[in-house]
């Protein structure tokens, strides 16, 4: 990376104040950046670094106006942070591993179809009838099961284990250890106490423009697919049980867990540490806060969840509040039970 | 697969009542189920569907009788889901993978012994003085520790990592990303807040029929053995700790954690983000509620706990019925010290 | 191994009782060892055990009187955990995993350097650039990103996956199936509902002496690095958010996640499924007890935390004793309210 803040600044269609000639060859934060990189001010908690800055240029918002002087560039725009986000998706492109090609020894079985740009890495295993999109990478030792079907654009980092017949759709991302298509827990209790496997005999369908952390694990259907929609995000170590559905665009934070058979909704947000009970359903944009045990169907559209057993958010830290008070309360109850005695008889 | 209806119902020692030469292909869930299918109605809020589905046959209970005209075969059994359950195990073992034979390239130590119809996958790696039994599937990315003992029909799924000195049963199944073996975590507070690792020098033992879901951790032994005993499921995310002893036929959900040296008894069910504190004993049958934190050995067989710190389940429940409402209870608190005080004097 | 219990006593510093030139060949628990191995008491509640044992020989603390006649020789010492400990050590030296040098076939590319003593195993893959320091072992299917720096005496066991840029020092340990450098979690959220990626360009930095469970994973920093301090020990599962810092000698239990640029102090104990919001600070030699869930900072060193939300271990204690007898506490505000009711009008 090597510009001008003027180039930047035009990337980003911002305006200068300062030195537009001024060159910057890295990225960094605010309070540690050296000469010659670029920055950004974004939460004004964070202005007093500003004036003190080794950085040669920050993004800024356009109505920044500085206390005291200044010794970097400034590029003024409507929203920095997006603005550096933008300026990181362009660095990252041009420093971003970029391999494509085989690298030996790697393993492939017969009838597998791919498309241009692939990248597949050493001590990597590709079962039979696997079909592959264009420009997928393939990092060493990576599983892909017999028939599983690729879209475009997808990473799987190292060690992602993806079973047999799985489905999955353009521009996801598997991180490293990530599981897809594990047997489903299901067992028959027996006379005697021991258990019986149900076989598993579903898949796993993975939507467009997926995200899935380290070490998630998603399990396949007992029958019929677990379905994971477009746009959702997962955290590391996340379970998903066999039959789950999640919604397009809903995000989950990490170590959160759903049980077999239960549908989240579109858009929700579920903090981490999250455990969900199996068989219910939960309506679109609900958001479940940090820890919240749920074993009931949530109907209420928005709806915030906390607790366990989960409660409405605001109800929740009402009752807790009290809570934190109880032995003042129980005393409080002591004394009226001694004054009700010392009242006079009726 | 490709059966009649009648067929199928002597497989299933069912009766027929409808087109018993219909012919079956294929296995489906009763709202998705096509022409040429075969479902099975077992919930009584699922009979809806029998009067719409698409499938050729559905495996009902002896005593159904339709509210309406049927558009499929029915066959008539004690049991439907068992039956549906044996069918797809039938359906398992035609269409399961059944690779026998070595994929190259792939590691074997030397004093190696295994028995008959060894799979050992591409990348699979096989240390020392390990001994296999027959019938044995070791999927690609496997590695198999020095001196590991491993009985007859197991299954190692792709990327399972097994430590040293680890014995194993027969049919026993290892989802991909298992860790058995791993040290336990174990420190010695040293002077100046540094930690100094005390050795782990046991291992884990597995007894027969025991399956272990995906990036589940078992951790070996400081010293002697890490226990799990015949006819348990681990779901998938859980953490084992060293010296752990897991009592026959006990299942235990996902995301639970057990601390080291603590001891399940038989036939106990742990639901999933559980956590039990080291060095207590749980006795048989008990049951664990979900994201339960036991600190207390449970003594008596068949409990059912729950909450944190954890009480019966039922008594837990009343506690919590009071918690929901206790903005109200204090309110009235307030009600009764306002009264108690405009009351004449004695 | 094998020695007289002469020589035994000699290197823990101990003194003999009873026959001295007995030979102890194997180390074991004192409720189930055999003939010919050593054994130790430490806890007064294992006494009993002490006249039954068939080990020859058991440390004991120098101030041990037995109640009955014992069969087995005693080497007296100050701290007869700690001797034992050092004996254990000693005993993993001899049996530990010395290999070194290369199996095949393994992947290593261009601009590596390496100390001496390496062991690299079958199925390793090292990226470029990669600096190795000696006496570092790498097992099989172990991923080395490009540009990974790594100190001396450093293990990482089948199946561990580090990024590329990850900054390790000396001494450290990690398990299988650990994730280092994985991308955090971070997204803009967008117009529509849907999420965009946002890069994560940082790092991690590990220092010396840190030790990694099984399946843990440690994401990168957005910007800049998430840093684990000298002497960190973090058991299994565990989550590590983007930016996070984890002060030294601070010991993490199994299944505890830490959301994103959470600054952990010093010599902190945080026990097993515990979750830190994002973006808080905690003071040096905090204790957060199990299952707790942080969203504030803790300003106070040496504080005791626990429940969640969060509070003072203690007071937590004082709430949950009333909360056990919520619904008799109700039954007592029944009971006043009657009694207020039927008392003499003003």
């Amino acid at each position: 990376m090597d510009f001008t803040v003027n180039q930047l600044a035009a990337m980003l269609q911002g305006k200068v104040e300062g030195n537009g000639s001024d060159r910057v060859k890295a990225i960094g934060k605010i309070q540690e950046a050296e000469k010659g990189a670029i920055t950004f001010l974004a939460n004004p908690k964070y202005e007093h670094f500003i004036y003190a800055t080794r950085a040669t240029a920050v993004i800024v918002k356009k109505d920044f106006t500085p206390e005291k002087p200044l010794g970097v560039s400034l590029i003024k725009v409507d929203d920095p942070y997006s603005s550096f986000t933008k300026l990181l998706e362009e660095y990252d492109k041009i420093a971003s591993f970029d391999k494509t090609g085989v690298e030996e020894p790697s393993f492939i079985s017969e009838n597998v179809t791919f498309g241009e740009k692939l990248y597949r890495g050493a001590f990597s295993y590709i079962g039979s009838n696997v079909k592959i999109g264009d420009n997928v990478k393939i990092y060493p030792h990576t599983y892909i099961g017999d028939n599983v079907i690729i879209g475009d654009n997808c990473i799987f980092y190292p060690g992602t284990k993806i079973y047999a017949d799985t489905e999955i759709g353009n521009n996801c991302i598997f991180h490293s250890g990530v599981v897809v298509g594990s047997d489903g827990f299901g067992f028959a209790p027996q006379e005697g106490g021991t258990y019986k496997k149900i076989p598993q005999l579903g898949n796993v369908i993975i939507h467009d423009n997926v995200e899935i952390g380290a070490n998630t694990v998603i399990d396949c259907a007992t029958l019929g697919s677990t379905l994971i929609e477009r746009g959702v995000k997962l955290d590391n170590l996340v379970q998903v049980a066999h039959n789950v559905e999640i919604g397009s665009n809903t995000v989950i934070a990490s170590q959160t867990g759903i049980s077999g058979s239960t549908k989240l909704g579109k858009n929700c947000v579920v903090a981490g540490q999250v455990g969900l009970v199996g068989h219910i359903e939960v309506a679109d944009q609900v958001t479940l806060a940090a820890k919240t045990g749920l074993s009931k169907s949530v109907k209420q559209e928005g709806a915030v969840i906390f607790g366990y057993p989960a409660m409405d958010h605001k109800a929740y830290l009402k009752c807790h509040a009290v809570f934190r008070n109880l032995p003042e309360l129980r005393e409080r109850v002591n004394e009226l039970e001694k004054k009700v005695l010392n009242l006079p008889a009726n």
